[in-house]
């Protein structure tokens, strides 16, 4: 690939994602953690994984104003016919296409091809260790959803919880998901990150529960009956 | 206090904070703070303590709408006037005042009272630890921040940084509030959870920089020139 031919796609990449600075910088995370892991593979394309990093997540915009569509397939058919109108050829085009669809996890499109296992791996990092705890805390920010629920005066750990909250969202998704790796260097970045996560969940568990514990009972004591 | 006053209060609380329960559970942790550092310190009179904790958000909103507005000042003045419509004394209704008006960090109003350094105290252990970097994160997600800036290639770390960021905010106010606090308890609570921000930080951005750092360079040995 040329420069000329990355900066063609990486502009239009910043077209897609122009409403937010922080999905860009997750785009360069994911490129560039899928270079180191591409270092320890063989046989890896590199204009197939260089593109599919660029355009993976150029669909978000359209799951984001219908929640129906997934991000994923929206945005391997947009990369297509991208790729298409500038001339590259259709079985580039059909690569870049499948690693696109597969990097969500479901249990249709899986990673066949090995740039799509890389990219699948090099975006799943970006959800393990801290910076996966500041993305999703970012999320819930955005979203307007709290940092935990209470039940029965309870700090809930988020196990089982119907509600939404960052507890919920790191039993739910966040505490499994060092498991799910196709490459061996993919999960050892992933797992050199997880100590950070469990850690500051375990923190965070323990700084806000401790009060709810204690709390009611102090002030029940301080109130006249 | 009875409980029929507390829950008074604690109405006109959740009636001022109704935008977001994130908030309603921050004056929670913060009641139960201050119920603890309390229980170390002599003379505390609950009542004004209590009626402070509840009240020392509810001016919030009107910042929020109104950035030039201090939310203590404003809070301040909404709790004595509602206390005051509600047939509290004035003596009472001036010390909550002056506990609302003094909890945020200011050269003027700064806490006098014993009541007023604890809610001081314990609103400042909830920018502490691992709730603070959540609550902060909460925020930037919230006004569209971004986890950090690229300055030249390199991830900063936030020193100094003009554009805002969660690390310039970690740099700016996080880092170094471990060492503000007027009571003892206080002090060890936040001092307790100082571990926890820093090493979800240096993590965080171990994370995000080592990829800059090799990235860009594997990069240029792929592209032709």
């Amino acid at each position: 690939m040329t420069k000329e031919t990355f900066l063609l796609i990486e502009n239009y990449m910043k077209e897609c994602m122009r409403d937010s600075a922080h999905d860009k910088e997750h785009i360069y995370r994911v490129l560039y953690t899928a270079l180191e892991i591409a270092g320890t593979e063989t046989g890896v394309d590199y204009d197939v994984l260089i593109t599919s990093c660029l355009l993976h997540d150029i669909g978000r915009g359209e799951q984001f104003e219908n929640p129906k569509l997934c991000h994923a397939l929206v945005g391997a058919d947009k990369a297509f016919e991208f790729l298409k109108s500038r001339g590259f050829e259709t079985e580039f085009c059909e690569k870049v296409k499948h690693c696109i669809a597969a990097h969500r996890y479901r249990r249709e499109n899986r990673p066949e091809s090995m740039e799509a296992k890389i990219l699948f791996d090099a975006d799943k990092i970006d959800v393990c260790g801290a910076v996966g705890i500041a993305r999703t805390l970012l999320y819930k920010g955005e979203v307007g959803e709290p940092l935990y629920t209470v039940n029965d005066g309870r700090v809930s750990d988020g196990t089982g919880d119907a509600s939404p909250s960052f507890m919920q969202e790191y039993k739910y998704k966040l505490e499994g998901i060092y498991e799910r790796f196709y490459t061996a260097r993919g999960s050892e970045i992933a797992r050199s990150r997880q100590a950070a996560a469990v850690g500051f969940y375990g923190a965070l568990y323990n700084e806000v529960s401790g009060g709810y514990e204690k709390g009611p009972a102090k002030l029940e004591e301080i109130l006249e009956t």
